[in-house]
């Protein structure tokens, strides 16, 4: 067989999962079986310690204060925690609550937000524009006196969209203000608290807090080159936050649970050499995205097209349509030749319901179906760039003939 | 100094963290740079075969169906699971739930038990004996036709008792049978359902659900020398239980969330090794405990009192009342002599509130801040308890001469 070769191995799915770090492996390992105390035992000074610092370091990077960090176990804890809880918080105060989200979030927002709906609660879908963006007029008119939360994730994983969130936390504060108390002088409202799902910002987007001016950040560790089962949530002094799990006085009384103390470690670490990665990783993924869609555009300009904005953008992510081509057809024959893209979202891939954000685009369903979704990261290189793209040209053509004949 | 010498490493805090097993952590090994995609991704075969058999395996521990495992972060999560869970979907049906729990629970039942009743859930706490064993008159008399969940814990982490599981859910199931419908021949009701917090049972105590005939259980890795963060709920087919969280379909749409693939390899393993280890460390732990027990009566025998029965009881523990002594300062100097031990448990060291466990027993407050919990384990040797005795006749005269003169 001519074509006959080793293939390569190419991972382009680092939205859905990303290998563990070898320096977070090694800052995890004293923790296993020699620091495996419970940091909440009389004795366990070291690991509380270590916990400690962990926290301050989490902190530092967030520009947060080490009590504001509460550690989860993952995104769609986080993400849960901020929703739940802050409806939950806002009721025991004998408020209606009113919940706002972009209807391009993750299912961890989304579908707590629809499970809040069957509670009760009020809840507006804001639109996004064809090329990815939350409508920001369209938020401002959704705040009501009852809204508690408004949350939009500060980029999306199937487009890559980066959110406006500095400006949509100034309008939020806006409102805070116009809409406060005028009894003696203006008393600027505690709500709406403004919620941001930044799993997939970091080490490409600035995580400071002060400068997104966000109340709730959600970070994920297994999307940063750290462990799974880990992440935060950052929840600023003042915010009230009802718990999802009771049983002990751990995060600051809003998340109970053994502190996962390995899991923790690593997380921070992968939080902490992310940010270090972050100017040079974006520079270098940036090139090689663009050289990948300069690729596909060239080799396909009858049959690519690619969904969300190309300017403010994540610098690995490529969300590309080859129309009339089955996507899952697509990714089988990639995948047996070594290269790992994925069609959408793992997260919606265990529903069937075909990609909600795509769909909030304007997306038609034919071309929905036929999207792959390549994200780049730190092990891809031009070399593997190039073995995608001829990996495309052989089987795109194929595919598409195959297509036609049927 | 005569007494100078460099002090052994002495952890006698199992019932509060176990380190890693080596088996374990090279189990989990492949899962973290490896074998790391999400096992959501369509493409991702192996991984998604892996789960698959780490839930057969943890099936077949437990003798219950794959598919009847919910894999979470941990004990308090399952717990949190159990009792919300079930109130909720019971709630949805219309019911206006009512809950039974021991008054001796782990706070991770108590605390959610509490919460419930915030919102309104009426709940029975059944006492115990005073050697700590569930009042099952107290408790069979507490059942209500609107009682959807009785929780009660298999073994104490605190005092060591074990509650009679199966006779309680022979009790359970006979309300439930005359109770039931009997519109047109019997119906039995679904609830209540029992759950059972097992965290303490793992290598101790016989998990077969069949045999305890219990509807939802919970396990704990950290406990069992698995990793932290992670654990599972047993879910019988049938028993209907709301998600604590929302985001996907994992975990058969019961916990949302990427799967924590190497934190669930490893809690299955050791699980298995738990189960494998249980009778050969069941007879050298009892052998171990006898000793330190009957160690401690010797030398102490106008100081010491035991809590618990002697009887159905872990064979890792021992919660001792050394009259007159503060519990804390004898900790810190066992500490620096290398030994770990714990007062009450680590999950009530961070309220200031003392043992509830030990205040269900009826032993008073000085007598409470009297009691230290050693629990032995697999690192556990006949010399290391030598060493602790020979520590304690050395401590507990000069503190106790030192308490005199004060």
């Amino acid at each position: 067989m001519a074509h006959m070769r080793t293939p390569q191995k190419v991972y382009l799915d680092h939205a859905a999962a990303t290998p563990l770090d070898s320096d977070v492996y090694r800052a995890m390992e004293p923790y296993w079986a020699e620091q495996f105390a419970n940091p909440s035992a009389l004795t366990s000074v070291a690991v509380a310690q270590a916990l400690k610092g962990a926290r301050a370091r989490a902190a530092h990077v967030l520009q947060v204060k080490p009590e504001e960090v509460i550690f989860t176990s993952g995104g769609t804890e986080s993400n849960n925690l901020a929703l739940f809880g802050v409806v939950a918080s806002a009721r025991q105060m004998g408020i209606q609550p009113h919940v706002i989200v972009s209807t391009i979030e993750h299912p961890s927002v989304l579908e707590p937000a629809r499970a809040l709906e069957t509670l009760g609660v009020r809840v507006t879908y804001v639109p996004v524009s064809r090329d990815g963006f939350v409508q920001l007029d369209a938020l401002k008119a959704a705040l009501l006196p009852e809204t508690v939360l408004v949350s939009v994730m500060y980029a999306n994983n199937e487009i890559g969209t980066v959110q406006p969130i500095a400006e949509i936390a100034r309008a939020i504060r806006h409102y805070r203000k116009v809409s406060g108390s005028r009894a003696d002088g203006l008393v600027p409202r505690a709500y709406p608290y403004f919620h941001v799902d930044a799993c997939q910002a970091p080490g490409a987007l600035d995580l400071s807090v002060p400068a997104l001016g966000v109340d709730l950040l959600t970070v994920n560790a297994s999307k940063m080159y750290g462990p799974k089962g880990v992440g935060l949530l950052y929840c600023r002094k003042g915010v009230l936050v009802t718990p999802l799990f009771y049983g002990g006085a751990q995060e600051q009384c809003r998340r109970a649970g053994t502190e996962n103390v390995p899991g923790i470690i690593g997380c921070v670490e992968a939080l902490v050499r992310s940010e270090s990665l972050r100017s040079s990783e974006t520079v270098r993924l940036q090139g090689l995205r663009d050289y990948l869609q300069a690729g596909l555009a060239q080799a396909f300009p009858e049959v690519v097209q690619f969904h969300g904005s190309f300017a403010h953008r994540l610098p690995n992510n490529v969300s590309v349509c080859f129309t009339g081509l089955e996507a899952e057809r697509l990714l089988i024959e990639l995948a047996a030749e070594g290269i790992i893209a994925a069609a959408g979202s793992a997260c919606s891939s265990l529903t069937d319901e075909g990609s909600h954000v795509l769909r909030a685009l304007g997306v038609g369903d034919a071309d929905a179906a036929s999207t792959i979704r390549l994200t780049l990261g730190r092990s891809t290189t031009r070399e593997s760039i190039d073995y995608v793209l001829e990996a495309l040209q052989r089987l795109v053509p194929r595919l598409l003939r195959e297509k036609k004949l049927q």
